[in-house]
């Protein structure tokens, strides 16, 4: 790396301080950077400046004051409402643009910043807004590797802030994909959370013990995603027959206790198809080839 | 706590010496336990002998050595036919039942111990064979109380043994309840890495961003099982209607990059009832209503 790559800023700027954009001035300016901010209506710029950020009179402004400027507006089209009247002042900074996107428009935003000699770093916030600054926040990045790497420290005070490489699409597809596993998790768990009430049993106390069973079912990702990558299923988690059995007892129970049976349904349909495909004494993870191949039937 | 609750035994014998009973066995010797074993062919006996076991000739002998009898069999009807033989040596040991089966299989066999003078723990091994014996291989248990305390000390060189409550049905609850989380997160995970592939990320580079993501999505579990129990979904985490663009979002993608939609369309169709049921401005979490009214539908 050249010095030039290592000249970490001191300086911040935010535009747009909605929940997430306060969060992510709040977060700079508890790493110790100094933030310039600048927000449509006046007033939640007004908050940040009691708690030491610096003003902005206009997005041109905060422009100028960081060689790192982070957007959180509601979508692309704005992004360029608001930038478009200042692209003139952002040569040889780096925009750092955290609005929600699909990859389409992260492509389209990194060629129109090239287009006014910016560094572009695309990016979406994984983990909302309650954790920003904190470790434990995910943000996934890509596009520009330098300037990711020489702001890396100040993104750092947002919390895990992961490079993904060097195509701008990456986060918005990392974004989509990581919602998706969450809903999978969370509908899983509202459903099993809707059985386990259906027997009389506490909602917290199965909180609890649910949060304890689920570093275990993540521990199976990392493999889970090797056995994909190399195609081979081993059966150390079980066989989809097993599984299969075992999500027809799920269905069953929940009928019984008068509970819908739609999330089981899914499990039942993928487990079926793979065992139908012949593989109902691979390991679970050859399900994956019964979503790869597409087919729109549930 | 009398004192003879506080009584530890320093012995446990172990029934079924499958792939999780020989698992239990080890646990049991590497926590400094004296551990008889028996099993129908003597091969797997024999293996644990070599590491420091007792072999015991029959179940008889096993029953006779410990006040602690824990038994993994492949079901329920074979617990019977192992222990039916020799059910008079049974009074006044605890039984620990780590074979799976339903609710009803864990009430009779409670009544059958019961009427044999055993105090009677069902339980239910959440992690597979291979966590066994580490402190996050859950292990949920119920039935007798004072059994289980009596044995907590033992029961705890298997993993993290969780005790739920009297009802000896409880384990089996979660047992199915846990395995259908599992499935949410799996299913979730299995689409995201289908679509990220379909983008040509590499798996195991996702399959690490996924798991570092996580804990966030676990930490929303016990919120949503608070906001179930009191019947209020505040929004902090995105409101159903939000949630139900973006999963529109992922299922477009996913159609667009040739992989199924089967999973995108679970979690859309819950975001649609329940939205459809005004609740589109609530939290999530209220998609629970629509899981627990029953209904078949996908
Ligand atoms: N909130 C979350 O939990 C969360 C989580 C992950 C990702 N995100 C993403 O973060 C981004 C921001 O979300 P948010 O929750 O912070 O949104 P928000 O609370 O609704 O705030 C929207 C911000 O955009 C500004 N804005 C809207 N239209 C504008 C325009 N035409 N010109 C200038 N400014 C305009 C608003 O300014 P005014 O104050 O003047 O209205 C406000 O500061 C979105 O892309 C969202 O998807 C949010
Ligand atoms: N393996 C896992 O990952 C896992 C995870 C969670 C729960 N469990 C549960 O743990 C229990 C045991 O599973 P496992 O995986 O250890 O099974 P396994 O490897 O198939 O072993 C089955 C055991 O049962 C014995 N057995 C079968 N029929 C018998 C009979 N009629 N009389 C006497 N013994 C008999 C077998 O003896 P032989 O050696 O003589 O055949 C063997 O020791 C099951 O309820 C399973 O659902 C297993």
């Amino acid at each position: 790396m050249s010095d030039e790559i290592n000249v970490e800023p001191t300086a911040a700027a935010v535009i747009g301080l909605g929940q997430m954009g306060t969060r992510l001035a709040q977060a700079f300016l508890a790493g110790g950077y100094s933030t310039t901010v600048w927000n449509r209506s006046p007033a939640k710029a007004e908050a940040l400046a009691a708690q030491g950020a610096t003003r902005a009179a206009n997005a041109g402004e905060a422009v100028a004051a960081s060689s790192l400027v982070v957007v959180s507006l509601p979508d692309y089209a704005t992004v360029r409402t608001v930038l478009d009247p200042v692209a003139g002042q952002l040569r040889g900074r780096t925009l750092v643009n955290l609005t929600s996107g699909t990859p389409h428009d992260a492509t389209a935003a990194a060629a129109w910043a090239a287009g006014h000699g910016a560094a572009y770093v695309d990016g979406a916030a994984m983990s909302g807004t309650r954790l920003v600054g904190r470790p434990e926040a995910l943000f996934v990045l890509s596009g520009s590797r330098g300037a990711f790497e020489r702001h890396r420290t100040v993104l750092r005070s947002l919390g895990n802030s992961t490079y993904l490489g060097a195509d701008p699409a990456l986060a918005s597809v990392y974004d989509t994909a990581l919602f998706g596993l969450a809903w999978g998790a969370l509908a899983g768990f509202y459903h099993s959370l809707a059985l386990v009430r259906s027997a009389g049993v506490d909602p917290a106390e199965f909180g609890a013990v649910a949060t304890a069973h689920m570093p275990f079912v993540t521990s199976l990702m990392t493999d889970h995603a090797r056995q994909a990558d190399e195609g081979v299923f081993p059966d150390d988690d079980g066989t989809v027959d097993v599984h299969l059995a075992a999500i027809e007892h799920l269905s069953d129970t929940s009928d019984t206790q008068g509970i819908g049976t739609q999330v089981p349904a899914l499990f039942r349909s993928l487990l079926r198809q793979t065992a139908a495909e012949g593989h109902g004494a691979s390991g679970i993870a050859s399900v994956i080839g019964a979503i790869a191949k597409g087919g729109r039937d549930a």
